[in-house]
């Protein structure tokens, strides 16, 4: 079966590109002798969780408790959760996890680890747990360094929580106005980042794993200072528009969407059948992920979706207008890969223009 | 059990907002004498489908042939899918659903009603079609009364093809700068929607239905014209931080998105447990709609959220800061309640502070 008999909107994965993605990046963290722990938030597919197993990394990284149940349950091991985990029950269920599974969680706070503590205090094993540094994505983990510090003493005082390293995410990155600031973000943030675990170290506590990474820094092969043992890029899977701008090219794009042209209305407007519920209404527009549209035709690639409606793309340009016909499937490369994936029951993989099998994303819609 | 005692994120819905608002609408379509049918995209429950029926409702609204073979294997009837349907696999899958149901779908050009023609020419009944009408939301739908006639004359040439009626949707009436703007805008889409019906009328082919109708139009009761015969808004069973706006109060906002505050890492910023993938990035920045953040946090009606991250939510507000712990459930009204539903599986309905139930999404990710 070829791609363009599947009905529309569907989301496509081209095998062949994917692969290429997962072996440049496992190729690099070899290279520079640090593990890769691939970020699943982005694909939410068990079945690629394994290839990337496979290929070479250490384990994997998820942002919610409801992954790493639906991960484990399908066979990956050494799990961790880079997010603060807050609440008794997620605690209690990550405990559940922890009897069969290697799992890890992130802290930033005091009272996350005394929850921890005490929700562990009947388990077999610790809580292993890894604190966020804030290394200027102006999100979540650790500022200061006298919080950080209070923090080991609670963890210290803690018998059933595991002190096992740090981990930071240098997200501001996306938005660097250019290459070279993207690669001055990255090096200040691993700076950050060993500061921190010298100040562990300098504690007694010198952390077991040092975890930093996104895909803009990673593509680019910026180096890897000594002391980081651990890389955890998401988006370089499939990557998209905002990653192809960045690294100057959609060659590397493996995820696209399946669209039909359904309505033609004036001579430059065209309608295709996918609106913010199967390719989001994100855009970025700052820096060098920014993208000229809220999705581009990998087919036509000067070709921007100009606004999404909940079911709607249009786009306004006269020569596409004309050169496509109502019922014509075109491929859509999302602006933001991470939150499509989300929105789909599953992917079909395809090599070339054949239909190879469809994958059950199974993490879709686990939110808690 | 109280709503506060659910895991986070978790969706929301006040039951008797709700039933004020399914009520308000219900009993606006009834004082004007003309018919009620839901647009059930917002919500995508056959379970509040039903409650709209028994209200009063004609006949319910979909986006995609998916949402009409749910509603109707769940007993709902009268379906009307409100676009332009592309493609045999479409057509067949409506041609299946009509054999036990009443239903229609959307057109605005001759191939799609050529296409209908040949995929029913074997079916028992005709398939039941509408003409998109463009009133000035820039999407789809007819703009030049010439090609309105043709796509008739399409239709009196394909006698498998019924032309049921017209529809229209004043989509751009979110962005009006004030309520007159709105309530133009109401004014003329009708004058333009009306104008298509004489023609269609002067043809021989009187529409047995013309339908228009967005929240913000209706929701201020702005006068409904002579020859209007139907109602079809979605929205304002929920309602939203954008249509609060439009109508000055947050008090008919049936939905929320219960969030737990896991970090406070400066004296200013907040993060909740709940980003992209749970409340979209969705925003509005123009109009009588316009938002002044990413989200409302409904116990503190000032406080917005600044920032969407996939799996984070960022507020900056030094007061608001102090007041809340981490742990802490608050409810997030969404700015824009449809996209927001599509993404999760199952909405809890509460009354006051009670749980009620779990109400299964099941037209969730209906995409096709």
């Amino acid at each position: 079966m070829k791609y363009w008999e599947l009905d529309t909107p569907s989301l496509l994965i081209d095998r062949e590109i994917m692969l290429d993605n997962l072996r440049f990046m496992q190729d690099w963290a070899d290279s520079r002798k640090v593990a890769l722990r691939p970020h699943t938030k982005t694909h939410k597919m068990p079945y690629i969780a394994r290839l990337q197993k496979e290929l070479g990394a250490v384990g994997i990284a998820v942002a919610k408790v409801g992954e790493a149940e639906v991960m484990a349950a399908n066979g990956l091991d050494n799990i961790f959760i880079a997010n603060e985990i807050v609440g008794e029950k997620k605690l209690e269920r990550i405990r559940r996890v922890a009897e069969t599974s290697t799992i890890a969680f992130g802290v930033d706070s005091p009272c996350q680890v005394q929850d921890a503590e005490r929700v562990f205090a009947s388990a077999a094993k610790p809580a292993n747990v890894l604190i966020e540094i804030e290394v200027g994505e102006n999100r979540s983990g650790i500022i200061e360094e006298k919080d950080f510090l209070d923090l080991l003493e609670t963890m210290r005082r803690s018998p059933h929580v595991h002190f096992r390293g740090i981990f930071s995410h240098d997200g501001h990155s996306y938005s660097a106005k250019d290459t070279e600031e993207c690669g001055r973000i990255f090096l200040e943030s691993q700076r950050r980042t060993l500061r921190f675990a010298d100040l562990a170290e300098g504690k007694g506590m010198k952390p077991e794993v040092v975890s930093i990474g996104s895909t803009p820094s990673l593509m680019n092969r910026f180096e890897i200072l000594e002391g980081i043992t651990e890389l955890r890029p998401g988006t370089y899977v499939f990557m998209d528009a905002s990653q192809a701008h960045a690294i100057g090219t959609l060659d590397r794009c493996a995820a696209t969407v399946l669209a039909t042209v359904i309505s033609k209305p004036t001579a430059e407007r065209v309608i295709m059948d996918v609106g913010a519920k199967g390719l989001t209404m994100q855009e970025r527009t700052k820096g060098i992920c920014a993208t000229p549209g809220k999705g581009t035709i990998r087919e036509f690639p000067s070709v921007h979706i100009f606004a999404v409606y909940d079911e709607h793309a249009i786009i306004y340009d006269r020569e596409f207008r004309e050169k496509v016909s109502i019922g014509e499937k075109l491929r859509i490369i999302p602006v933001h890969i991470c939150p499509v994936c989300n929105l789909y029951d599953s992917a079909t993989l395809i090599s070339g223009d054949d239909v190879v099998e469809e994958i059950p994303i199974l993490c879709r819609g686990k939110l808690q």
